[in-house]
């Protein structure tokens, strides 16, 4: 038996997440569908993480185990004419039997993608929540500052999440333009759920004057919910790096 | 009446290129759609070029004449709300009556974007020719400087156009990496029928020694089709930049 490590990308707009779901479609459903048609038997496939439903990745890691010797490229190529357009094996790696995607993952970076033109734009159609009135990204990265370090974010996440703790060290958090892009980069040891996105919509309700900059620290002690901007759209989404040992 | 350009992006993907066909569904058409769902008449458009089936726009212009008076800013966001998500205005401008978004029209820039990563990536899917073994950007560099200056490109254009001359000056032909993209960026006067993807294939065939680099002068002189390289999928061309006085 051999335990491999995936890596693949995928476009989240058509999925219910990744984990398989009674009602829709997954990335693990579809990723296990195909292993079953390359290897003739169907693994267990334990992903690094859940992602919401039509959340991107650049980068997912999932590991399962297998009795076939297939060469990793040949594999990957293999997978890669089984699965849909939308989702793409990239990587495999052999790791040691106690490796585990979700468990050995030391930190994950999150970006989150606003399109700030004055006009629709159809090539981030799904790929980007579209934000029309000009953002400004020196204020928003200056805000984004208050989110760095080790804090309590029971006020940064959605009911539903099956955390022990809500305490998470935030190591990067910044806010840059990238043309009429506008990109959130989160890094963190773990996110819960829904975090980078409420981050991201307090994000914009600091552009907004709904909250002042100032008042992010005292809204982040002051663990509500309610205090906190709107869920952003998960069409902005990306899980965009898994850091292992 | 009052003659308007309309600077319009677009995912060619769906379209049967530009220009209203009889099997098939336009870009044309679908524009014309939306500006009778706007102004109540459906008025004539006229294109900056035919584009092929597939090929995509990053900026392509066309001009209309109607009686309205509406405010541009306020004919654009209508625009959108009634095209399809694949096709957004994102300019509107008063021209004179004597302007014809093509024969006003004194050059373009198109770009043609290669994926070069080692396995296939979803968000380029249906956006960029796939090529999966190392393309040499600064060969194919050197090799693109063989199309500037004018040239008769009746070797590089396809059976079918209506041009009444095949002489063409490139003024820009240059190809560069961005990351896991290598783009051959060509701007000329104008372009023969198929121009673009048949260089961009024949770039390719310089890549994988089927022409000799040294070659391209005297395959261009020779003006024969056969002698070029094959014609390079629509996914990765993008009319990229409409040039007037």
């Amino acid at each position: 038996m051999k335990r491999r490590l995936l890596t693949l990308r995928y476009i989240g707009t058509h999925y219910h997440g990744w984990q398989v779901q009674p009602n829709g479609i997954t990335v693990q459903e579809t990723l296990q569908n195909a292993l079953e048609q390359v290897l003739g038997v169907r693994p267990g496939v334990t992903g690094c993480s859940r992602t919401d439903s039509g959340v991107h990745a650049n980068q997912f890691c999932c590991h399962f185990d297998s009795e076939s010797a297939m060469e990793s490229d040949r594999l990957i190529r293999a997978l890669n004419a089984h699965l849909p357009k939308d989702i793409a094996v990239y990587g495999c790696a052999d790791v040691p039997a106690d490796f585990h995607a979700r468990y050995s993952c030391k930190g994950k970076n999150y970006l989150y993608q606003f399109y700030n033109g004055i006009y629709r734009n159809p090539f981030y159609e799904g790929l980007a929540a579209s934000v029309y009135r000009p953002l400004d990204e020196a204020l928003l990265d200056e805000a984004a500052k208050s989110f760095l370090g080790t804090h309590d974010f029971s006020g940064f996440c959605s009911s539903g999440g099956s955390a022990e703790t809500t305490v998470r060290t935030v190591a990067e958090c910044s806010v840059s333009r990238r043309g009429e892009l506008v990109i959130l980069s989160i890094t963190a040891d773990g996110f819960l759920y829904h975090m980078v996105r409420i981050i991201a919509g307090t994000l914009l309700y600091v552009q907004q004057e709904k909250i002042p900059k100032d008042a992010l620290p005292d809204i982040i002690r002051s663990k509500e919910r309610s205090r906190a901007g709107a869920t952003a759209p998960a069409c902005g989404l990306y899980l965009n790096r898994v850091f292992y040992e």
